[in-house]
């Protein structure tokens, strides 16, 4: 079964109101007087980390995309639960879960150890505490919104490909915590872009039920004569949003795009439509 | 790395207080007014089911074994996220998560869906609202309690041999999330029977600082004339818990042995003390 076919399979599950459908990226969970946001991501070896990787670099990107999710709820991290499976090089695996835990202030709250035979796999669960309500979900952007984005992306492509300068942006992301909890209060949607600028778009118009037009001279990336390139590659962890046009935005962003009522496709990269989300970017399961 | 030496180095690093020094079976977060319990287990093709076991069996004990945790806290569960990478029937792992949903009342909240290489692994956080507090510790045995378990050990053991009557107990344990509830407001102290009886008891006592004296011939086991099997047999699920003799439990309850200051070892079999946890159980990492 591939991931999409799975993941219409689990809809058919009982859910959890929080859940939203599986169709956002965080579950969000009212409690009390809270509201708590939940996500877990897994990373495998062979499948999103190279098996001779620093041990250390997994780890830190294994906290990093899971509180980049809650970046883009806006959310502050309460904690983290690890999975963890044995194996080699644990000792740097732990200096890097240290450094990422530190760096990003975010305590261990529990987890498992398991021994394992063959390819690892890690997992980790974020909980985080919404800072605004609304939590800016995936599918809220409206026709006349202005679509952003925090910073470049490309950054990790050139730093896989090994270009010194960018080695940190593809080794050691960092979350866009204080930006997505500045962001939350102004935004009508908001995502990662973890899977790449393009499929992430797509992903977002998608499930707003509208179009997104790029502007591509406006988009920011990180080598501007592999613009296509950038735009495809994934694991930059900038923050994807849309806002009415005349919010008057707390942190600096790029204004790539506007969203319009449904046209030729979900995407328009300048006069291009894009329909078709398997040649817009990192599909990895 | 092994996995005491694992667990040591994590407590080195910056630790949530709901974590309790990661020396219990979950973790216990106060927020807005409710005390939120938090679990997450991984399995290993491999290490916890063989590679060609039932895939609707694997995905049935892993909420089960989660769900276990919360039993043993006392807590109702809220929902789960799951950590699944992709690989031969699909299909039946859905249907076995579907049923155990169902069966124990939880909905899904989210989680992530990885393809892998080789053996598979999953992952399950399990996340419950606590009926009582304080919740139930892994180390508040107190000298004078008496010890109790649930209900018999050594089913699992027989149905992994193949015993058609035990079958169940081993493929599809049941979490005992009812008595778990009702016992929370008397027990001293409580945990699940997940690594065998003699295993879990010593780690009880150990988190006690006291000793558990067993009497054998109290011990409810599947098959008594292979006693000492059943009680050093994981997979289980029962509640293992201590009480004040005194207190009048509301649910029925085998009582297996006392709680006494430190003796010559932190568990006693009849008059056999048993100091070395390497001999008690089942240590699957």
């Amino acid at each position: 079964m591939n991931e999409p076919d799975f993941i219409t399979a689990l809809r058919a599950l009982p859910l959890h109101p929080g859940a939203r459908g599986l169709q956002d990226d965080c579950a969000v969970l009212e409690i009390g007087g809270e509201t708590l946001i939940l996500t877990h991501d897994m990373m495998a070896e062979g499948t999103h980390f190279r098996e001779g990787a620093d041990m250390a670099d997994v780890a830190w990107k294994l906290v990093a995309t899971n509180l980049s999710d809650l970046a883009a709820k806006g959310a502050e991290p309460v904690g983290v639960l690890l999975g963890h499976m044995l194996g080699r090089d644990d000792a740097r695996f732990l200096e890097g879960l240290h450094a990422a835990l530190c760096e990003f202030n975010v305590p261990l709250l529990g987890g498992d150890t398991v021994a394992g035979t063959g390819l690892r796999s890690f997992g980790l669960t974020a909980i985080g505490r919404a800072t605004h309500t609304p939590v800016p979900p995936r599918s809220g952007a409206k026709a006349g919104d202005h679509l952003y984005l925090t910073g470049p992306v490309g950054r990790a492509m050139l730093g896989f490909e090994g270009v010194p300068e960018h080695l940190a942006a593809f080794n050691r992301p960092s979350p866009r915590l204080a930006e997505g909890q500045a962001l939350a209060p102004y935004v009508s949607a908001m995502m990662d872009v973890s899977d790449g600028l393009l499929l992430d778009s797509w992903r977002m118009a998608q499930a707003s039920g509208l179009t997104f037009a790029l502007d591509r001279q406006a988009i920011p990336v990180a080598d501007p004569a592999r613009l296509d390139d950038c735009i495809r590659w994934g694991d930059d962890y900038e923050l994807l949003f849309t806002a009415p046009a005349a919010a008057a935005l707390p942190v600096p962003a790029h204004r790539i795009g506007i969203v319009t009522s449904v046209a030729a496709a979900p995407l328009l990269l300048g006069d291009e439509p894009l329909s078709d989300p398997a040649t817009l970017g990192f599909q990895h399961g």
